[in-house]
């Protein structure tokens, strides 16, 4: 995610990678990634402060207070100095820092005796653009949490700062684990909007492929089933990184905590169950408008042999006495067209043929037009 | 669901979310929810009362009591007042009070010290609409059941009233535990009557997509689709839930009513077989509409090019004969008009030329038409 | 399953559920169901006694008796009070006889103190017409075994009934759960002659989608592919059960009985294999027949093309010449109708137009008919 | 298998079934099956012996010998006599006996106290034909081992006679259990010759589906991926067994053994990977092929289109000045008809006409024909 | 892969195997193999010696020095005695080395009392070509690693080679297991490249489906989900052996190292991720295809049923008017012909129809040109 062009289409393959070969630790700096900002709020139940830009010598003071909860908000991944300085500070190893940084990665969980790392990503709702997503690293220790996000601008974590602040509900009577909950719980509601945004299109298509398909519904339902699959390979590992949290009881997790995550984990199953559903909706919608679009061509076809088959006889009539025969030559030559009342026959059996062929049709139900359901069938 | 609009179509996206970064425990009280109505049954071998809008205080002193069981029957979720108030008097933890508010949820199982907490979900047929579904919780405790309901109106829960008010069966000297399978067997069996209607519209379906199918058949094909992905969704988590429950062995349900608990297992498997059963039927019957629309492309095809082939060759030999070639420059222009017969010889040659191709396409099987079978090959 | 229309398509949907709410243990006689038969077979090594309309009381005295084995071999719904004494008679619980009486049920089998509950489908081929299913429970004791079925007509047990009555093999002399076994055993196989009438209907469809597909075809491939299914729901729990009977050790099976069930699991498990065979060749068959009909089309629109392209052109010529420009006017209208070989240079120029054309279609290849190979490919 | 009828296409349904309530144990004995013939190898490091037509009581007797090894080498199941002497010398219950000689079976792996037992499938690969079947059990005993084919003419054990003869290798030196491995591992590399036949058929379907598809084309996929279905029917349960082998450590196997049979796990896992891989392909390559006869169908309408839409307009002018209105009852009446250019300037708009659709056409591309690539686009 | 053909298409069957039958431990050695070339490299944190062609006495000396590890790097098939003498050296049993030198076989991990076995394959990006492989095997023993891959030309090792000579990062002061661990990771890494070329052909196939299909689009599609088949069939063993080796805890892995490996582990992960992905897009991309060319076909029916519909009415009466009738015969035989305004009149009728015609099917949509959307819908 770069400032330059923040809302272009992702690639299809967006795992970050070393050159193969390469040493491990080796921290992959993006020339266009944001500056990173750093911010850190300590609190009790009596106590708030917020400090930008922080000494670490002056954090790291804090950290060891027992009755104190340290916030280090980390933003943006292009100051590498500054990154590797968080790093030594609170005792990350390379390779955690490589993962911290390198992004994205796959959401991950790791147990480390002094602190458990847990990678995931963020994904917020783009207006008419599907969706955006950015790596979060939590890194939280005992009484402490570092989070670094790949982006200043966009969170979901707004209101818990505010809840912080203004000490509101319970946040600030608990350890550095309950908020460390009440992040990943704003990141994992974050999808229901998006899901929404889904279900809504989801919807429109459905009308667009029954009323008026045009090639670009096809298109548009590929494009949601690929955003689908996107979504799905990014909930679906953090749905294991939450299993594994809830399962593996870790020192830093209390108890009651792991109630709360338990919650996280339900709602991240919802979510599953949600996006396989549209994914099957999805690829019957394919069959729908396909269908539609053969059922065009039936109709187009029809027109085209009713009028062919209308007229193409009649214009073999017509062809017959537009022939030279010669009349003299022979009194069986023709003789129709010396007859009294032989134009007004000849224009009566072509009357005849039509009904004819019209009644033919119209028993098979060519003319029945197969109306389009402009409303769902349940619908009032 | 709220009671000005019913019966509409449900959305793609239908579980609540709080806003992303909300406290936990935030009740979402919808605008227009129904009233919140409380009933208290209390009951034994040898007694039952029942009380509209019980006073909590009274209630509770009832719940104390060995050998009485207490049911506080609510419905509607629009009184937030008294939904807390109902809370504190039955000591839930604001995270519970909230998935029990908050609607719809997952179906879960939640173990807690005093209670077992049960969220599930009520399905009920609705003529022609497919189904209609609310939220039911259960709080089971030592003797006594607390359920949530969203709606008043509809509840397949009367005859359990009536069998609780009449002693009808074992039903009065049985314990909460008991009551509590009651209610969710009734939940369960619900689902036949729905089950039963999605095989009549399948049955239905196929007769319309064999026999006179239209644009609108395949809309209906996907829509019967898309609410058994529905049901499907609303079913398999309730299997998971009483999967737990009997394997699980809580101190809240005793060995007896975990037998009977087993036969609500035992039809929530019978119920996810039908719906899959359903599911691939609806897949192939897609198969079966393209086919047929395939089918009805070729018999119109097969027209145009009967009536093509048998009148173009023919229309141009009369227009061979309606040149003016100038008979009277040489005698090789055109003299087939002078002669005897040539008008004749002329109508003979169209008709064996005729006759000719009806005999080709009579070979190749193009006039014998397919015979739609419109009684499905097994019946008698 | 009803004498009337014994041989009607069934039901998508053919569970049978108690009216919701109902209380557990109602018995459901259905108005037409058979009225009941039982039949008592005593039998050890040495002794063999078969009694029709048994009192029980004399019944009871038997199973108590060590070296004997008895059978109660009931047959027929109809009767609730005499099924009601048969429960009591063998102490079974209200849960178990509604099992046993309210058909069909899922497949399962249950542990009680004093029998095993075994409760399965007999499938049944029905000539031209798919199978037929009923539902048979097993009460299996220590010495004894009472079974139940729908029907007194038709059932695969006459075979063992006559092993008992003249002593063939090692049945006399084995106990009840030999019995068992022997019965399931014959459930079983008669699943093979079902599934071979599949293959042949398959081998048929296969070639009636290459050689003469008609809208019939595609029906039929749906109607296989709908029996299969519904096969499939049918023996899978019964897999399910032949595996928890041999992996569970109960006390009413020996472990010589249970190796030869070990043959009936392998058996079931072959039969879920050539289901699934058959269930993917059956959708590869729809791909078959499409293609097929959309080769047709090909077939129908060359013949159009070929005709339509060759004499279009020539009509446009004879129009040419049959224009009434004056030649009087000008020595430029339409000298050629004045050439002394004007006629035939013109029928000349049509000739080399057409053979030109049909050689592009020559080069083209639209004269290559495909043959259809009417044999398939590997015969000799 | 039958000899007379050795190459023909093997039914869909092709299991062996008695019928359905006969007794456990019964031989099924073909009519037209091969004659028996039993040849008894004898060997250990320092001697063999090879007896065709063995008298029993002298085999048995070398059995008992503690280090020499016998192989009882049977092939052809039309002997009942003999096979039941066979069974009796070697103590073979009647159910296993019965699985030896009612083929075929599903591959299946049986622990008895004094051998184990084995039946599995020898695939062979016909030419031109697909694969053939044929069952073979193993008996292995302490230091014996008795196999049992269904044909003597075809078996791929002949290098390992000829290695048991001329002492190549360790195989003298080795138990009975290692020559066990030794046929196994000779079965499982038979299935490489098959695959390779299929994966040269698949690589030549592409080829046809993409340069020339015929009807015939998609009847091959559709014959290729039946067989894969048989082939992987075939090979699944064969895993099964070299799983269980494995895992269970049977006192008849030596541990290095079964190191060896770890190889054949490893190749049978290898057989799966490719079927499977050549299963999706199959299914991919029906897409390909209907996309192709699509591609053509368009070609076959563009042709119609192109001709149809530049000579209709033309042969309606020409038609226009074939109309007889009479220039002499007025001055209005086709005046064009007198024109000095009159004949010309209709052909000239003709032209300007059929030029400027031409141009249409070209503007579309329909006049690009998309070039099919005859050679794979990976190809140099 | 031989040097003759390196970079023609890889058959669809590529695993060895020995003739069936033949003894195990044969060594396959292919007549264009590379000729065998072993470099040895013994380092520990203060020394490094790298010596091309090594006689294996003195290296072996080498092995036996606990703080030096070696490094056999053996590349090419050719040479059956080096082979031989290498697996001599190392003490490697017959099977084993089969394993090494029969290439390729499916990746694997076996652990034997001295060494642990790995095998697996390389997979290399070509320009426009998918991928090539080649089989590597590890013997990682106490203090020396064997490496035998088939080339020597291409790996990606040469950044590893470097920073052991280089002494750059931790990998001198490092075991041989750490070596091991390099060189895995560079292999897992070096499929990041190839499948970014696949994201890239995905994208390209993607617009050219919408924008431009041709019949070479299907090809190529189909092209691509054969080729990540393979790939699949690739990483997927590779996964099984990662996790085995992080689950095993081999004595020859130190903890540190199997903490790296499991980072190997979440890359392969990520890997099998993105091929699905791709997989399912290639699928639903052929069902895109299909549409676009249906929606063509639509089109050009379009415009001949438009042209074909406006003037065959209109030939025909144009036809009508050039029949013969006499009118001197009778006043009734087309008087129109000597109307004063007939001629204009008649123009008139046609105009009238046509401008009808082109209403209706203005009316229709007809003329409604989809635009295909030339980009994807969310680029800005």
């Amino acid at each position: 995610m770069t400032p330059a062009l923040p809302l272009e289409e992702p690639d299809l393959f967006d795992y970050y990678y070393n050159p193969p070969g390469s040493a491990p630790g080796t921290l992959g700096i993006e020339p266009n990634a944001y500056p990173t900002e750093i911010t850190l709020f300590d609190y009790g139940p009596e106590h708030f402060s917020r400090c930008e830009r922080p000494v670490f010598q002056d954090c790291l003071a804090q950290v060891t207070c027992e009755n104190s909860v340290t916030w280090v908000d980390a933003q943006g991944l292009g100051n590498q100095a500054l990154l590797a300085e968080l790093g030594r500070a609170f005792g990350l190893p390379a390779l955690i820092l490589e993962d911290m940084v390198n992004v994205p990665q796959r959401p991950k969980l790791e147990y480390h005796p002094h602190f458990v790392l847990i990678t995931t990503q963020i994904v917020m709702a783009r207006p008419k653009k599907g969706f955006w997503t950015e790596q979060i690293s939590f890194v939280l220790g005992k009484n402490y949490l570092v989070t670094l996000q790949e982006e200043p601008t966009r969170d979901p974590f707004e209101p818990i700062r505010q809840r912080l602040a203004q000490n509101v509900g319970a946040i600030r009577s608990q350890g550095a684990d309950y908020l460390c909950y009440a992040l990943i719980d704003a990141i994992v509601d974050n999808y229901f909007p998006v899901l929404e945004t889904y279900g809504d299109r989801l919807e429109d298509l459905e009308d667009e492929a029954i009323e008026r398909p045009t090639e670009a519904t096809l298109q548009a339902i590929y494009r949601l089933r690929r955003e689908l699959l996107a979504l799905r390979r990014n909930i679906w590992p953090q749905r294991e990184v939450f299993n594994a949290l809830i399962r593996d009881k870790s020192d830093f997790i209390t108890p009651e905590v792991l109630n709360y995550l338990r919650d996280c984990y339900d709602h991240a199953i919802q979510i599953i169950d949600v996006i396989e559903t549209y994914r099957e909706l999805g690829s019957s919608l394919t069959d729908v408008y396909l269908s539609v679009m053969s059922h065009k061509l039936n109709e187009v076809m029809k027109v085209l042999t009713i009028i062919s088959t209308v007229f193409i006889p009649l214009t073999f009539i017509a062809g017959i006495y537009g022939m030279n025969f010669n009349p003299e030559s022979s009194p069986f030559n023709m003789p129709e067209l010396n007859w009294y009342w032989g134009y007004f026959i000849c224009l009566g059996v072509m009357i005849v043929i039509t009904l004819f062929q019209l009644y033919v049709f119209w028993r098979r139900g060519w003319f029945h037009r197969n109306k389009i359901l402009a409303r769902r069938p349940s619908d009032p």
